[in-house]
């Protein structure tokens, strides 16, 4: 595991007591979920240029929505307050290593850089293990423990052919 | 890839015209969000004991929301309207093998099992890849293209501890 020090940050320009105030920032923000019961213990908050465009800590306990973790819900708030559903140069603080379904939130954000505190064995620790997941993505389809199953349909081919010519769409 | 038919569905005692019938429900949810311009060509339903308890388009482009695909918004509505972030008996239908960020959501819902009419080599071909993402959570994390560094804080060690010891919390 790498540990920060400032030899690394050299292209964000960026000082370390600066990075250590957002993971503070990204810390609160789960002991505030946690001690209200909204989530487990996560926090994170996304920044662009010195400034806070997003934050969240989990809520899946209070939602009732198991995409609500703190990760997700930070994206979906810096998108919204920037109005695009990119966050190109933007750096998240997380107070963990984020679990595959974040990480796929974060690459399709398309964000610059993820500093977090603890990593997915402290989390396993207290009972959020993830390995799980990982195991499973990296398996072929159809050795996964949710069964997968193709149900090829006419209406669904050309679904993806009326995109493939359609004008002026959005790409994203 | 795996090709449904009869045979293969003994444990669900839902007919191949049902699941069809599904499907053709989760392909109309995305030709519905395409022609609207709400974000590319997906559409998902979750069925559960027969009931549509919840379902999505893509709206990443309408809401410029990076998370907000038709899988996930169709978990978020299902838990929502069943009040409960496990989705144990619910089988998915969804338009496209879903990307990793869903089948993530789709493992913390604990879905019992997914049906999907074209694959993630279809995708690619009108532009959609989620190959890369694939590739990188397979990675150490310090190899993956979006950089990934720890910041120790005490106070984040703190945080896991309380968890650790907190009366009366929800497990999930």
């Amino acid at each position: 595991m790498r540990t920060m020090n400032r030899n690394k940050h050299e292209n964000t320009n960026i000082p370390l007591s600066m990075h250590k105030k957002y993971m503070q920032q990204a810390i609160d923000e789960a002991y505030f979920g946690m001690r209200n019961n909204k989530g487990g213990p996560f926090g994170a908050i996304i920044v662009l240029e010195g400034v806070v465009i997003g934050k969240g800590f989990n809520e899946v306990i209070a939602t009732k929505d198991p995409t609500a973790h703190a990760e997700v819900l930070a994206i979906r708030r810096a998108c919204g307050e920037t109005n695009q559903f990119h966050l190109r140069n933007a750096i998240l603080y997380t107070v963990c290593e984020p679990c595959p379904m974040c990480i796929g939130a974060i690459y399709w954000a398309n964000i610059k850089k993820i500093y977090y505190c603890l990593d997915s064995n402290d989390a396993s620790k207290i009972g959020f293990d993830d390995k799980h997941i990982y195991n499973e993505l990296a398996k072929p389809i159809n050795d996964r423990a949710i069964k997968m199953t193709k149900i090829s349909l006419a209406p669904g081919l050309n679904l993806f052919h009326e995109w493939a010519v359609k004008k002026n769409k959005v790409l994203y």
